[in-house]
C-alpha cells in the first residue's frame, strides 16, 4: 500500500487572509493532512500572530520534499517553500495592500503544488486566495486560479463546480455578460460539460452520476414559446450524452432542478449534479443557504482542485477575524472527492 | 369599526386540483375567513369526496352576497356563486380534461371576485390554479390570471412576486426568454418595478422598504467587464427612484443578495425584497427550500392577490391526493399582506 498523500495547500496572496485562515485551519484540527505550499517566513508569522503560542497551530517547520511532511512531530505545520521563492523576500509585505512579490509568491505556490499534483504526490491542491491584481503586477498572465491551473495542466477543458453538503452544479458558462453567455451555450459547449462532469463523478466514486441539465429560459422554454435554446442546442446535446452513456436528462425547468437535486437528511436528491448554463442560475441556490459552505471546484484537471469561496477579504487582512469555515469546507470537499481518485 | 371582511378563494379550473385542495384547506382549519367564489356543486362535489362527512369541510352552503358569509353556521363553507356561471353547468366534467365549460366557469370566478374585491367586500383574492387551454378554449383572450386581473383593475401596470416566509423577490422579467428578457431590461421596467414594489409594502405595513436590486450580469457586471446594464439601465433606475425617496439599493451581485436578504430566526434580512431581473434569478431561490412554500403575488392592482404557486395539476385531479400546502401558504400570505391595506 502506498503511503498517504497530504493535501497541498497554497498559501495565497500573502497580504490577504490566505496565511490567517490556514492557521486556523491547523489551530482547529482541521488540516493535519495537510501541507502548506508558500513561504514559510510568511506561515509562521500568522502562525505567531494567530495561534495560541504552543498550541496546535502555533508551531511551523519547512521541509524541502513533499515526502517530508510525515516525518515532522505532530502538531507541527509543513510548509513546502515554493519552487523558486527566496526565503525573506516577503518580509515587509503590508496586510491588504497590492504587491508584485506577493503576486509572484502566491503564483510560485500554485506552480509548485501543481507539479506535484501531476507528479501524484499529493491527494489535492486546495488553493487560498490570490489578488487578481497582484497577480497582474508579478507579470502573471493569467486573471485567475482556473486559467493558471489549465495551463499547468496542458491546456485541458475546465468546468467550474460550486458544490456544498448539499447541491452541486456546475457551469458552462461563467465570467462574462448574460449576452455573451447566451453565445457561449453551444452545443459542443454543453456536451463537453456533461462529459467533463461525468468523468470526474466516476473519478470521485461515482459509477453512474446523474446529471441534470438546467433550462437557459424560463420552464426551460416551454416548448419553445420561450426561447428555441432548449430545442435546438441543449436536448441535442442532451441526447448525445446519453447515447455517450452519460445519463443526462433535461432540460429541467431552471426553477424548480436545484430544488428536486438538493440533498438533505429528509430529502433524497434526484439528480447528482445540475448544470446549469448562466453563472447565477447555478450561483444563486448554492449560496442561498450561506457563504462558508460553498465550495469551488475545478472539473477537468487531472487532479482534485478546491479552493474557498471567498476571495483574499484585503479590508480584513491582518486584523485577525477573518472566518476559516470555507476554507476548513474546501479541505473537506477535497477529502471527499479525491478519496476514490 | 367595520365588520372583518373574507378573503375570496376562486375555485379556479373544476377539473384540476383547485376544489380538492379548496375542501382540504376547510377541512385544516385554515380558511374559516375565506369565501369560495365558483361553482356551489361543483365545491359540494369536492367536498362529498374529501371531507369526513359531519367534520368540518364536509358542508356546503351557496351565498349569494359576498356579506352573508357570516350568517352561517360555523364550519359550513359559504360558496358565492360565480355571476352568470349556471348552476348544473358543470354536471359531467371529467376530472383531469380539457373543457371549455371549466375554462368559462374559472373566468366567472375571477371576474366576481375580482369585483368584489374592487368594491371592497374581500380583503384579498386568492386564487387557485386555472389550465391555460381551458381557458382559451372558452374564448377569454388572457392568458393567465395576471393578465385578466390587470385589465379588470383598469389595465395598471403590475409586477409578479415571488415569496415565502424567509425571501421576496419580484420579477422584471417574466414569460419571455431570455434573449428577449434582456431587450426588456429597460430604465423604465427597473424604475416601475421599484415604484410598484414601494407602494405595495408600504400598503402591506412597511413605511420603509428595503429593496434591493440585483444585477442581470454576474458580479453585477464587475464594473462593466461582464456586461454593462447594470451601468446604463440600473445604476441610473435606482438612482432615479432614491431621489423619489425608495429606499433602493444595488445593484448588487445576483448569486449573494438572495442569500442576503433571507430572514431567518437566527438570520435577519439585510432587504425586504429583491428585484430580479430574470425570472429564474428570482424563483431559483424562492423555491429552493422547497415549492409548498412559495406563493405567487401580483403587485400594482387596487387589491390583494396571491396564488398558490403550482398548476391545475391534471394528472393528480380527482384522485384524492393533491397536497393543499401551497394553497394554505397563499392563504396566510394574503392575510398578511392585506392587514394594513
Amino acid at each position: 500500500m502506498n503511503p498517504p498523500r497530504p493535501l497541498a495547500i497554497t498559501m495565497g496572496d500573502a497580504a490577504g487572509i490566505g496565511p490567517e485562515i490556514i492557521i486556523k485551519a491547523f489551530a482547529a484540527e482541521q488540516a493535519q493532512d495537510c501541507v502548506v505550499v508558500g513561504d514559510a517566513q510568511v506561515i509562521a508569522a500568522a502562525a505567531a500572530s494567530v495561534a495560541i503560542p504552543g498550541a496546535l497551530g502555533s508551531s511551523v517547520a519547512r521541509i524541502e520534499h513533499m515526502a517530508q511532511w510525515q516525518s515532522l512531530p505532530p502538531g507541527v505545520i509543513p510548509v513546502l517553500q515554493a519552487h523558486g521563492l527566496e526565503p525573506d523576500s516577503l518580509r515587509d509585505l503590508v496586510a491588504g495592500q497590492v504587491d508584485a512579490r506577493a503576486g509572484a509568491a502566491a503564483h510560485a505556490a500554485i506552480v509548485t503544488a501543481a507539479h506535484a499534483a501531476l507528479r501524484g504526490e499529493v491527494a489535492a491542491v486546495v488553493t487560498a486566495p490570490i489578488h487578481k491584481e497582484a497577480l497582474h503586477a508579478a507579470g502573471v498572465p493569467f486573471p485567475g486560479h482556473t486559467e493558471l491551473l489549465q495551463h499547468l495542466a496542458g491546456g485541458v477543458p475546465v468546468r467550474m463546480m460550486l458544490a456544498n453538503d448539499e447541491l452541486r452544479t456546475v457551469l458552462v458558462t461563467i465570467h462574462m455578460s448574460v449576452r455573451e453567455a447566451l453565445d457561449a451555450v453551444t452545443f459542443e459547449a454543453v456536451l463537453e460539460t456533461l462529459r467533463i462532469t461525468h468523468l470526474a463523478a466516476q473519478r470521485w466514486g461515482q459509477p453512474h452520476p446523474r446529471l441534470a441539465v438546467a433550462g437557459l429560459n424560463p420552464h426551460a422554454g416551454e416548448g419553445g414559446l420561450f426561447g428555441d435554446e432548449e430545442i435546438r442546442i441543449l436536448a441535442p446535446a442532451i441526447r448525445q450524452a446519453r447515447a455517450e452513456g452519460i445519463d443526462a436528462s433535461g432540460p429541467h425547468a431552471p426553477d424548480t432542478v436545484f430544488m428536486r437535486a438538493r440533498n438533505t437528511p429528509g430529502h433524497a436528491g434526484e439528480f447528482d449534479v445540475v448544470i446549469a448554463m448562466l453563472h447565477d442560475h447555478g450561483l444563486i441556490p448554492v449560496k442561498y443557504l450561506g457563504l462558508d459552505a460553498g465550495v469551488n471546484v475545478t472539473l477537468g484537471l487531472p487532479f482534485v482542485r478546491t479552493s474557498p469561496d471567498h476571495g483574499t477579504a484585503f479590508d480584513l487582512a491582518g486584523r485577525g477575524c477573518a472566518n476559516p469555515a470555507s476554507l476548513v469546507s474546501a479541505l473537506a470537499m477535497a477529502r471527499q472527492l479525491s478519496r476514490f481518485a
